[in-house]
């Protein structure tokens, strides 16, 4: 027998974060802000009883090692016996700061779930999707506040149990900017250097946000963390610096890219100088099975 | 001892086309018309004596199972024992008719057989390069024109030796536009209905170009010859009727996308209602060794 389960989970844009570490993965994770998208990875989950079980990850059409989706279809799969096919489709780049890797692991676990029929509890589902993130360093927060929508204000870090994630309906029209190279969040995360520069102002970023959660303030708090920090390379930052006369624009990250909102025409002229864009709007829903 | 060489081979987009079947890869191919884009694929590749010989393909930063390009690299390499890295980078997307696997074939044939310096000849490279991608089924005409830049019009298919191939130089701004999933050519040139439908009318355009190289032309004749052999579907279709009004678009071969000129601006806040967008200029150098 052949059952499918469909989840969409949106990307996600983190604007200023800072690490908290623990041994615990359910308990490591950032405090943050940011925007979960309208454009994010859909997933459908193909699972037939086997006497060998196997998982088959395939993005947009393509076999893909994907170590995030794979382990997290695992975890899901427990000691079933199935042959498991995960087709996940996306129109977002990855490694460029839009929680790609987060919203393949949570589509993955919400699409798998309802296909087995296992009905195990969305936080759980959650928390797997979240603690795979960590354990394979490929993000450390967009998981939780994508299951969720909206503009998000991440108070604790963490799986659901030890999250404190705050939403806040919004709506805006967004144009998403890639300008330079691939950003593994991976080797970003593991320079202590760079832990030490976000950990500086991340925090005091968060707690100022926390007294006035609004767009605009995320998008100004977002461009003076990306400078301050210096994850913003100089071009990032110029394309931060120019989209002011048209409206705001952060980094978005960990990627050499930006999320912007203002005026599309003119901001979309300056953008495509700089490289690749694209246009969406705000997930105010969060993770769904479809 | 450590030896390197660089190489770059334009993206390039086929508006018309028609197939020819041959047993022999190097005579096979497809007369038609495109353009060489501004925006491609650089290769790195990087040699060292080995006993074990491998090669590594990693597309921007990522390891990857790369037919064309591996195949490319071992038949450059020849009988010599080597631990070969290629490394190409590229903002074009895969599998939307701008080339890519040309333009990764190309640019690894040139830069390897820099590195090691075995001075093949460039024709000879390209006709590897153009055999290695009938092969695997992944183009039929993109090598060759990407070789030389510049607006082309094939008028005899295959590799250099058998190729007739002719180059306008133009000067245009583009915009490439994503608009719908990864097609891939594999699965488009398999199927025998396709073909018929392409050759019914793609030779015939190409006779018809013949006669009147012009960009405007060549627009034309690629957006009648995308609705005339049912390749667009009606996304891309009416992205290209409503371009009218701003400039002028056709479909990239075998892409869900378009290329277009125009008012860039409105051309612009039309298609980011469809996709993802890029803006670029023609290549009228040709691939070369940087």
């Amino acid at each position: 027998m052949v059952s499918e389960g469909e989840a969409f989970c949106p990307g996600h844009v983190t604007a200023f974060f800072e690490v908290h570490e623990d041994p615990d993965p359910r308990k490591k994770g950032s405090r943050g802000a940011g925007l979960s998208l309208s454009l994010g990875v859909r997933t459908v989950a193909r699972v037939r009883d086997d006497i060998h079980p196997t998982i088959d990850v395939l993005v947009n059409g393509r076999r893909q090692k994907a170590e995030v989706t794979e382990r997290v279809a695992q975890k899901v799969l427990g000691d079933r016996s199935c042959e498991v096919k995960i087709l996940s489709d996306t129109s977002l780049p990855v490694s460029q700061g839009f929680g790609v890797s987060a919203a393949a692991a949570l589509s993955t676990a919400l699409a798998l779930d309802d296909a087995l029929g296992t009905k195990i509890p969305r936080d759980e589902l959650v928390a797997i999707a979240h603690e795979t993130e960590v354990e394979c360093g490929t993000g450390l927060g967009d998981v939780v506040p994508a299951s969720m929508g909206g503009m998000d204000m991440r108070l604790k870090p963490g799986a659901p149990g030890h999250a404190d994630v705050r939403k806040f309906p919004v709506e805006a029209d967004l144009l998403l900017a890639v300008i330079g190279a691939e950003m593994p969040t991976k080797a970003v995360l593991q320079d202590p250097k760079k832990v030490v520069a976000i950990n500086r102002i991340g925090g005091a970023f968060v707690d100022e946000f926390s007294r006035d959660p609004t767009l605009e303030r995320l998008f100004e708090l977002g461009a003076r963390f990306a400078e301050g920090t210096g994850l913003a390379d100089k071009r990032v930052l110029e394309v931060i610096r120019a989209s002011r006369m048209f409206g705001r624009a952060t980094m978005a990250m960990l990627g050499n890219s930006v999320v912007a909102t203002g005026n599309r025409e003119q901001l979309a002229t300056l953008y495509l100088k700089f490289g690749t864009l694209q246009r969406c709007g705000i997930d105010n829903e969060g993770a769904r099975v479809l």
